[in-house]
C-alpha cells in the first residue's frame, strides 16, 4: 500500500501552524508497513486543490488529508475530494444533531457544512469537535479526510482510521511507548544504541518535555507473536533503563502519580512558589483526583509562605525564599496546614530575572513530606521561564511517586 | 514572485523529524510578499526527486530547498537540481579549505563532494556546518539550496537569502493579529464575510483554545502604505467585532490581563476549586507578576471553602458549592484573606463524572471581587475536563480584564 499526506490550509503555507499532522501520520503509518513517499501543504484554494488530490491519487492509492473540514466558506476539502471522485454530498441529520448536542445550541447554517457527506463513504464520528472525519472508497483509492486540529485528528485516527488501515494490510502491528524520566534523548541512544538497529520489534526514542519515551512496534501474522516480539523487546529495554522507566503507553508523569495517590487513598495537599499553581493544577486534571486533593495553596511571598505555612521568618532570612530549608518547611508546613498524608513544596527562580551567581535562574528546590520525613531534592533546570515551571512540576511529580513507592 | 519549498529527506517522510524548516520559509517568505502556493517533502530518491524539482519548477519561478547537502550518498539535491538545469558541479578548492577549518581535520573523500558547486551559482558561505548552501539562477528561475539543520539553515537564511529576496522583491508587507474572545469562528464568519474576500488587505480568520485570531496582511510599494492599509482594515474590523477585540499580536490573554494589573499597581489573589491552580499558574508564567500575585488558594473541599475562605456553611448546603452564591463569596473571601485588591474565584463542574441534570459538566460560576464589588458570571463550557478547565481559566482572565477596564 502506497500513502500520501496532504495538510491543507492557508495558515501552514504563510507559516502561522508547524505541520505537526504531517509527522503524526508519517510515524504512524511507517509503523503499519505503508510507505509514504511524498507528503504536501496546499492553501485553501480549490483550484490548485484539485490539482493536488489529482496528482497524489496519480501516485498513492491512498490520500490521508488533514484540515479544510470546518464550518466556514474556505473550508473546501471534503468538496473537493467528493467533486474529483464524481460523488454527491449528501446531508446526514444524525450528524447535525450530534454538533448541536456538543455545541449546546442549535446547529447554524455554517455548521450545517460539516454535516455533509459524500455519498457512501465512512463517517468518522468527531467526539472533539463538529467537523466529523471521512473515509471515502472509490474504484480503488481510498480518500481518508481528518479535521486540522490535532487534538481532534490524534484521537480520530488512533481509534477509528488505525484500526481501518490495519485491516485492510493483511498482517498486524502492536506497540508498546515506555516513559522514562530523568535522563536525556543522547544518553538513552548511547545506552541502547544496538536495540535501536533491529528492525522488528523497532525501537524509537522521542523527547519531549523533559521526558523520552521509547516507542517499540512490531510486526507479524498474529496479535500473539507481535505481542511476543513487543515484550522480548521490553525485556532487553528494561535490563538496561530499569531506573529510569515509570510508566508506559498514555500513562504520563501526573496520571502515574494520581493513580498511586488514588490506590494508597492518600490526601496531598501543595505549596507552590515559582509555579504558582501549576502542580496542583495538573492533578486537577485528573478526573477523580478529589478524594485525594482538598487545598493547596500558591505562596509567592515570603509573608505568604509564613502565614499559610508556618515557615520561620529566621529561615527565610537565613537562607532566602529559594532553599533547601525553605523547600522543606513549605512541605512540612502545607502538610499539617492542610491535615494532609503527603506535602509537597517547590520555590525556584524561573527567570528570566532574579537569578544571582549563587542562585541561579533554573535553581529549584522540591519538598516532599510524608509522615515527619522531609526530602527536599535540588534542581537545575535549564531553558524559559515557561519551561523551567513546567520541568519543576514533573520532577515534583516524580518526587512523590518515588517517595510513596519508597514507602510501602 | 511565487515560490515553493522542497524539504528532502526519508527522516521527514517516516516521521523522525518535525518540518519546523518549512514553517520558518513560509513565515518569512509570507512577510516579504512572497506568495508560496505548494510545500512539499520527498525523501533521498533521486527519481522522485527530480519528479518533484520538475513540478515546481513547473508552478513556481522559485524554489528553496531545504536538505539532501550532506557528505552521504544518499545527499542528492544539489547533483539533482544541476542536473535537472543541466549545468555542470565544479569543485571549488576554497570551499575544501573552509570545510577543513571548519572541521580540524583534513576534508574527507566524502566532504570533499559538499566542495562541488554547480556552474554560475552564488555560494552561501556555512559557518555553523560543512554544506555551503547555493543560489542558481538559470533561464528565469532560481533554485536556492540549504542546509536541512536548522541551525545551519535559519542564520543562512536571514543572513544571505532574505537580503537577496529582498532586493529582488520590489515591495513590503505588513501584518496585525487582532485577537478575539468571547465569540466563536463561525460567528465570526458570519459577521465579516464580505471583508474576507478582500484580497489586500486580506482577513483571514483563525480559531484556538477558545479564541479566534484575525490575520490582516497587505502588501505594498512603501512600508507607510502598507500600514495604511491594515489599520482601514483594522478599523472596519473594530466596528463590527469591537467588543470582542482584547488584544494584538503577541498580546494573548494571560498577558494583557497581567499587564492590566502590573500597569494599575493592583494585587490579585485566586481561589479556584475545578481549576485546582491553573488560574494562578498561568498568571505566574508572567516575568515580574510577584508585584501582583502574592499568595492564592486551591480549596477543592468544602472544608477549605471554608476555612480559607470563609465561605458560609449555610451557602454551600442551600446553594452547593458550584452556585452563583458560593463564586461570590469565594471571591470575596480570598480578597480579604489575602489583602488583595482583585479578588477572583472559579468554582465548576469539570467532568466527566459528577454532572447532574441542574449541574450539568460544564457549568463554571467566576467570580470577581473589587472594591466590595462582587460580579458572577454563569457560564456554559463544552469539551473535556481539560478543555473546560482551560476555557474556564481564559473567561476568568477576561472577566478580571473586563473589570478592571470598567473601574477606570
Amino acid at each position: 500500500m502506497k500513502a500520501e499526506i496532504i495538510a491543507v490550509g492557508t495558515e501552514l503555507l504563510v507559516g502561522d501552524i508547524l505541520n505537526t499532522n504531517a509527522q503524526f501520520l508519517s510515524r504512524r503509518l511507517f509503523a503499519l508497513g505503508i510507505d509514504v513517499y511524498y507528503q504536501t501543504v496546499v492553501g485553501d484554494n480549490p483550484d490548485r486543490l484539485t490539482k493536488a488530490v489529482s496528482l497524489a491519487f496519480s501516485r498513492a492509492d491512498t490520500v490521508i488529508f488533514s484540515g479544510g473540514l470546518g464550518p466556514t466558506d474556505d473550508d473546501l476539502t471534503k468538496e473537493t475530494v467528493a467533486s474529483y471522485f464524481g460523488v454527491p454530498l449528501l446531508f446526514h441529520e444524525e450528524i447535525a444533531e450530534q454538533i448541536t448536542s456538543y455545541l449546546h445550541r442549535p446547529c447554524s447554517e455554517s455548521n450545517k457544512k460539516q454535516a455533509y457527506i459524500p455519498e457512501g463513504a465512512f463517517i468518522l464520528e468527531n467526539k472533539r469537535g463538529t467537523a466529523p472525519g471521512v473515509i471515502l472508497e472509490h474504484e480503488g483509492k481510498t480518500a481518508i479526510l481528518l479535521p486540522g486540529p490535532p487534538r481532534e485528528l490524534l484521537p480520530m485516527f488512533s481509534e477509528m482510521v488505525e484500526p481501518y488501515l490495519k485491516a485492510r494490510s493483511g498482517f498486524v502491528m502492536a506497540e508498546r511507548m515506555v516513559r522514562l524520566f530523568g535522563i536525556g534523548e543522547s544518553s538513552v541512544g548511547d545506552m541502547i544504541r544496538d536495540l535501536m538497529e533491529s528492525a522488528n520489534p523497532s525501537v524509537a526514542p522521542y523527547a519531549k518535555d523533559s521526558e523520552v519515551t521509547l516507542r517499540i512496534a512490531a510486526k507479524a501474522q498474529t496479535q500473539e507473536e507481535a505481542e511476543a516480539l513487543i515484550k522480548e523487546m521490553h525485556e532487553r529495554l528494561k535490563e538496561r533503563l530499569g531506573a529510569y522507566i515509570y510508566g508506559y503507553d498514555e500513562q504520563d508523569m501526573v496520571t502515574t502519580t494520581a493513580a498511586l495517590l488514588l490506590k494508597k487513598g492518600l490526601t496531598i495537599a501543595c505549596a507552590e512558589s515559582c509555579t504558582a499553581g501549576l502542580l496542583a493544577g495538573a492533578l486537577g486534571n485528573i478526573p477523580g483526583i478529589s478524594a485525594c486533593l482538598n487545598e493547596s495553596v500558591v505562596t509567592y511571598s515570603n509573608e505568604a509562605k509564613i502565614k499559610y505555612l508556618g515557615v520561620l521568618p529566621e529561615t527565610l532570612s537565613a537562607h532566602g525564599a529559594v532553599s533547601r530549608q525553605t523547600a522543606g518547611e513549605m512541605a512540612e508546613g502545607i502538610r499539617k496546614t492542610a491535615g494532609a498524608d503527603v506535602g509537597v513544596s517547590i520555590t525556584g527562580i524561573a527567570g528570566p530575572d532574579g537569578g544571582t551567581p549563587e542562585k541561579p535562574v533554573g535553581l529549584v528546590y522540591v519538598g516532599v513530606s510524608i509522615a515527619d520525613a522531609v526530602t527536599v531534592r535540588e534542581l537545575h533546570l535549564i531553558g524559559t521561564r515557561e519551561k523551567i515551571r513546567q520541568a519543576a512540576v514533573l520532577h515534583a511529580l516524580n518526587e512523590i511517586r518515588t517517595r510513596l513507592l519508597a514507602e510501602t
